[in-house]
Parts: C-alpha cells; sequence; structure tokens
C-alpha cells in the first residue's frame, strides 16, 4: 500500500465561495506529496512540500492567507515530526517568513532544540538566510476584511467559527517512515504571543514510526487540553484501527472539552484515514495511483493520479 | 490519604556545595503547597504556592536562579494545569517577570487562550498589573559563572549536565481535584528563543482527575520527543502504578531517545510517587502530616511536618 500521503486544510465552516478553491489546493498539495514519494523522496519531504503549497495558496489560514490577531497582526506557528527517531522541529509565534513549516525543519535539522518562538525564532531564520518576507505578503484582503469586521473585544474562540484553516499533512515513504506537518496562522483575533496547539508535540501532530502519525486541525486549545494527536496514536497502539482512534479521540473531545475539530492519520502500513466531528474538512489522500478527496461527512471522491 | 503535594527541584547532578540547601528548598516549598492543602485550599493553589517558592529560591534553575541564554540573558517558562477541567495555562520565553507560574495560571484564568509567548506574555503580564522586575534581579552571581566559563559555541545540550534544575510540583486537594505546575529557566546556554517541554501541555506537565498529575524535569527535548507526562497517564489510564508507569516510561525515554530526567506523581486516591533515571533529584512530598524527601535513588527519608 506504500507509499501514501493525506493533507487537510483545515476543519469548520468553509465561505461557499470557496469551496471549490479550497478542495482544488488540497488535491494539488497531495498530488505533490504524492509526486515526492514516487520519486524516492522521504515522508518528511512530502509532507514539507504538501504543506508548503497551502502555506503558498492564500485561500487557507496558514502563511500567506493566515488569519490576524488583535493588533491586525500575523503570527504563525508550524511543526514537524520525523517517525524514525522522534526528533521534530517547531516555530511559534514567528513573524515575517513564507513557510514557517520549512523553518520548522531547519529548528529539527540545524539546532540542538526542538522549538524555536517569535523573536529567536526570526533571527534564527535570518541566520539559516531565509528571506525576510514583508507582513503585507502574507496578508489577503480577505484577512483583512475578516479582521476589520469584528466588534471590539470579539472574542476569538467565537470569531474562530466559520474559518479554521489550519493546514497539515502526513505521509508513509516507499521505506516505511512516517512524518507530520502542520501549520497555522492561528486564531482570528488572538492576542499577541498566543500560541495554539499547532507548535506543541503530541498536540499539533505526532509521528511515530512504530504507531502512526497524525496532523490536527480545529480548536486549538481544546486539542491541546486532550493533547489530541498523541491521543490517538495511544488509541492505535491498543489495537485500533486509525479511523477508530480518530473518532474515539475526536469523540471524547467533544464530549470533555466542547472541542470539534479533525484529523489525517496514517499507520505504519500505509492505512489511512481523514476523519472530522466539525461540519466540514477540506482533505485528500494519495496512494496507488489514485486520488482521494471530500469535504463533508461521507464523502470520498476519487479520481486517478 | 488526601491530601498530598509532591514537589522536585530537578533532576541531574547538583554541586556538591548546593545540596544542602537544595534538598532543603524541597522540603520548605512541600511543607508551604500542604498547609495550602489542610486550611482547604485548592490543588491548583498548592502547586502555584509551591513552585512559586522554588522560583523565588536562587538555588534553583526557575525564576530567579534561571540559567542565562547564549546572549547571557534569562527567559522563562512555565505551565499550571487543573484536573478538574483539563484548563491549563502556560508562557514561554517570557522575560523581567519574578513567578513565571503565577502568569501562567493568569493566562489560563483570564484569557481564552492557553499559551502565550515572549513579549506578547510580557505585554498580558503589564496589563495584568505583575509587577516587571529587572533582568538583574533575576541573575545569581552563579548563573552568570557558569555562562561566563563557557566555551565559544558550546553545545547547550552538554552544557546542561551538571544542572538540570526544572522545578515542579503536583497535588491533589481535600476535595479529590488534581493539579501540576512546572517552570524552569531551560537550559545553559541555550538559542534565544528556545522553548522546552515546560510549557508544552503533555510534556512539561499534565494533570487529569480522572488519571493522575505528572510534573517533570531533565532533558527537555527528550521530554517533548515521548511527550513524558501524558505518557506515564497513560500507562496508569491501563493499570499501572504511579510508580510502574512512571518508570515505564522513563525506561522508555532513555532507550528510545536517550534522555534522562525524573517525575513526581499523583493519583486521584493521593498515591505518590517520585522516579527518575538521572543521578539524582530533589524531590520532597507531604501526606498524613509527614514529609519525604530524597536526592539519590532509594532514599526516602521521613520527618513530621
Amino acid at each position: 500500500m506504500l507509499p501514501v500521503v493525506v493533507v487537510h486544510g483545515g476543519a469548520g465552516q468553509i465561505p461557499k465561495e470557496n469551496t471549490e478553491v479550497c478542495c482544488a489546493g488540497v488535491r494539488e498539495a497531495a498530488r505533490s506529496g504524492y509526486s515526492v514519494l514516487t520519486s524516492g523522496g522521504s515522508a518528511m519531504d512530502a509532507v514539507v512540500e504538501a504543506v508548503t503549497m497551502l502555506e503558498n495558496n492564500p485561500v487557507y489560514n496558514a502563511g500567506k492567507g493566515s488569519v490576524l490577531n488583535v493588533k491586525g497582526e500575523v503570527e504563525m506557528d508550524a511543526l514537524v515530526m520525523d517517525g524514525r527517531t522522534l526528533d521534530s522541529g517547531a516555530v511559534s509565534a514567528v513573524r515575517g517568513v513564507a513557510n514557517p513549516t520549512q523553518l520548522a525543519r531547519m529548528v529539527m535539522e540545524k539546532t540542538s532544540h526542538l522549538c524555536l518562538t517569535a523573536e529567536g525564532a526570526s533571527k534564527f531564520a535570518r541566520a539559516m538566510g531565509v528571506p525576510e518576507v514583508p507582513e503585507e505578503s502574507l496578508i489577503t484582503d480577505y484577512a483583512r476584511m475578516r479582521w476589520k469586521k469584528l466588534e471590539p473585544g470579539s472574542n476569538p474562540v467565537e470569531c474562530q467559527i466559520g474559518k479554521i484553516g489550519t493546514v497539515g499533512a502526513v505521509a508513509v515513504d516507499v521505506e516505511g517512515n512516517l512524518a507530520c506537518a502542520t501549520s497555522t496562522g492561528g486564531i482570528l483575533n488572538q492576542m499577541e504571543g498566543r500560541v495554539g496547539d499547532t507548535p506543541c508535540i503530541g498536540c499539533g501532530g505526532y509521528a511515530d514510526n512504530q504507531i502512526g502519525a497524525v496532523s490536527p486541525t480545529g480548536h486549538g486549545e481544546a486539542i491541546m487540553k486532550v493533547t489530541l494527536s498523541r491521543l490517538i496514536l495511544f488509541h492505535m497502539e491498543q489495537g485500533k484501527s486509525p479511523e477508530e482512534a480518530s473518532d474515539l479521540a475526536l469523540d471524547y473531545m467533544k464530549e470533555r472539552v466542547k472541542g470539534l475539530g479533525g484529523v489525517v492519520v496514517v499507520d505504519p502500513k500505509g492505512t489511512w484515514t481523514a476523519r472530522f466531528n466539525s461540519l466540514q474538512m477540506t482533505w485528500a489522500a494519495a496512494q496507488q495511483e489514485q486520488l482521494h478527496y471530500g469535504l463533508y461527512h461521507g464523502e470520498d471522491f476519487t479520481e486517478p493520479i
């Protein structure tokens, strides 16, 4: 069944006018990730490729297109994890970089740390020669319009309804190695310096060659409270399938902390799933020359790659 | 058996001249936390009280006495978690506050977020009326001496040998509620903006009334890779005792990612343990008018409270 890549473009309700482009973007990202895998690239290469494409696509809440914080600024979080070694890299509240996921990978590969935050992350990016991009280049008209429409004092959690667009990917490569990547602009109207689930290992993603890999999306604070990604893998360690484990964990998150969201998951054999308890989640999976994709519950459209 | 509080002052090797004061400090913190509990205070009140005392004590690597980063500056991380609701609060890479744990509690109680980082955390502290303290007041002569002795380009992980002094506490109150708190200055010579395990929920601590509470110390990056706190609680969910669960998880961390460290753990009945696979860990536990404490493996000294 190997290799496989599964991508999501966020849970939550997508504005009608964006549905087509959001669904097209994840299909394109899954195709690109799959092409990396079939060319002999690693699972890590594939997830970073797929998520980079979603960061560059302005319809998602990551990289260009990120939601704005309470001050109207962009602060981004990203995480990658390598299932071979449990090595991981993350950045939180970083500004002025086009592709936080690539920077997270550099944290993993070029430092002895796992996470760099805020100005420290920006300084590291400069030291690595990552081009600094002007904040304006990350802000779309749509993001600014949504921010401007807010009432003073709007609650970030409530603002979030209507667009929860964290992006992510999981993959298994031809050698059976697993990886995950997740990237986000956070939540609309968030406080300056708010860090959500994404850069928090075990919450915003986890990958272990011995168990599986997960990338989640949804209410970040709820995902954190239940360490959603690691929780799903614990269920898989107990013998549950990726689908059963995801449903158990998402049900628990809803019941215990009233959180909604979704996940993409793979196991070491290449079994994959995309599950959510929100209204929608854009997702796409590429395996055995077939592309699967969907948006609403129960959907699994296919087309040849 | 309720109530109980268990405190640690860090794993790793304590300089001989500091052994006495390090052991005295955790005993004092455990007594104070216990006094909060026997006066009807909550588990959260008790862990914040105990960790605040350790932050104010210059012999530990948290608050005053924090190790210095590569630039000779102090950046601190802290986490609290409330086992009733899974609510949590954290700050990462925060500067200029005396008690990061109290600030983490404010993030939990006064915002809709779980974690604030760097300058955003400092701004929140100012908005909450938390006094800003000069960096000099957090830096001890010992911390500056250790930083100055470094060779240029010293590896932060290797520098760490000799002092891994993250502090933390777990507690169960008379109502059976659980909480944890962890606080750290990070690792000597860390990059600016490095975030370790401490503020990362599931890694630097976890508390769930239905399972138990954990506060760890040790190699932060290794603790993150295995999400140590949540891992211990998963073992307890599978029927292991706090001691068995801790040993399983610490053995796994050593084997899988070569990480050393230690933990203090409680379960909802008030069963507690303090376990470590490092050479030493200063710890103290207060329960049923008895104070237990130790430093080396196998030690469990007792005295009346």
